[in-house]
């Protein structure tokens, strides 16, 4: 088995990268899985994007994202996200939850209507084939961008439905301050909630808007190897996504990026 | 009783405006108390100031900041801040812990390393009669600034000692987005370790740095009234603190820094 077997490369760790070349350069590098995300594979279609990823011999490891719930159409753009997610082959759609709507205080009532969105959309998952993903988002992200800011609050989110329908994203980057995710990660485990494994280091100073300050494992202060031994601990053997943004990094090739990533994941992650 | 009556306004909110001329600010518009800083009150010196702000009829309530643990001169730095504070009248020293250091991933360590830090300060606390706040900040600042990021750890930080040495600070702007804060000021109130209660909103986008993107109360997105709510009912009911950091508000004359801050105090806190 390769070092890389566990792998898969996150499109938007190479933003500018248009997806055939991305495709082409993950397969001859011998990386087994793509993490997509769907502004990425809108300019050559869903259904194009899909026969290219496909005929590289790549699988997908999740589709970026859905939620937003806060969005007055999220409930079509979510439903979409869903059918895209399947034509892709991706098995996990990843829920980046929104934020508070504009002038509002009430931080419970936001998280509330991201338990009642999810359950909106349960069944359209299921019958696609579709797992969502609830992803905590780093607390910097709690009034614009995601409500759902510990892995406990995305258990408790999850926990009404069935584990194959509604899983969670464990993602190194906004998790690694909490002291309380190690016993998160077990009882994620218990429970059968982990659908995605996302990696990125954290970085300082992080940049205005605190979007594009990732760093690649090994950059910053993140223990990866915790993280790796705890989710494996909990049963999870599923592909581990390195997924980082930062402006530097997208400024290079697509094929630097790529050969910097694995890099970085074998001597950190791997 | 002045509708001031439980107001303070911190000195970092007019980070430019002399000490001299903002205690005589202060006294005039019938401001009771002030929060100061060690570096603000060195150009007239830690005496000069405190006479200074006697003369002026008010009160300190808090000085900021101790702690810094991952410096390599912590303690005589430290020593020297509980003397300043007892110098200016000041019954609390606000403690910022610290990051972690260069090159570490060992978060834990480096808490753990602030529980001792705290510990080998309490006697000369004590000594002096001033009461150390340990102050959990904003994950986001959990690597370089300060590795207690919630409001539960800094009580079990505060645990060992006798609370009327060691308390912890209340913050909205760092605590605004947990879930179990709530629970933790309930806690923090029964085992009477409320020593500082400073109030600043959450404005996106952050700025560079994360550091000057505080709003006035009311300009962002905090539920100010439950934290005061929250924070009476757990029977503190000393000077509440608005300290904002920012350069856009920083850039404006200190008396009218000073009548934005009592008018949003007196809106949103009061």
């Amino acid at each position: 088995m390769s070092d890389l077997a566990g792998f898969s490369f996150n499109q938007a760790t190479a933003k500018h990268w248009p997806l055939a070349e991305m495709a082409a350069g993950c397969a001859a590098a011998g990386v087994p899985a793509v993490g997509l995300w769907r502004d990425q594979v809108t300019p050559p279609g869903v259904a194009a994007a899909a026969k290219l990823v496909r005929d590289a011999g790549l699988t997908v490891s999740s589709l970026c994202r859905g939620g937003f719930f806060h969005d007055p159409d999220w409930y079509d753009d979510n439903r979409h996200a869903i059918d895209e997610a399947a034509t892709l082959g991706a098995p996990v759609l990843v829920l980046v939850s929104g934020g508070m709507p504009a002038g509002s205080r009430d931080l419970d009532g936001a998280r509330g209507r991201v338990g009642e969105a999810i359950g909106a959309l349960v069944p359209h998952a299921r019958a696609a084939g579709v797992r969502l993903a609830i992803e905590p988002l780093h607390p910097m992200y709690a009034s614009d961008r995601c409500v759902v800011s510990t892995l406990a609050q995305a258990l408790d989110l999850a926990a009404p439905y069935p584990a194959g329908t509604v899983g969670v994203v464990v993602d190194t980057y906004h998790l690694w301050w909490d002291d309380q995710v190690w016993a998160g990660i077990a009882r994620a485990g218990r429970e059968d909630r982990i659908a995605c494994f996302q990696v990125a280091d954290w970085v300082t100073p992080l940049p205005a808007g605190v979007l594009l300050g990732r760093g690649l494992p090994g950059e910053g202060c993140v223990d990866m190897r915790r993280f790796v031994d705890a989710v494996s601990a909990a049963g999870h053997h599923g592909p581990i996504e390195v997924e980082v943004f930062h402006d530097r990094l997208w400024s290079r090739p697509g094929p630097e990026i790529l050969s910097a990533t694995i890099d970085s994941y074998l001597e950190h992650v791997a």
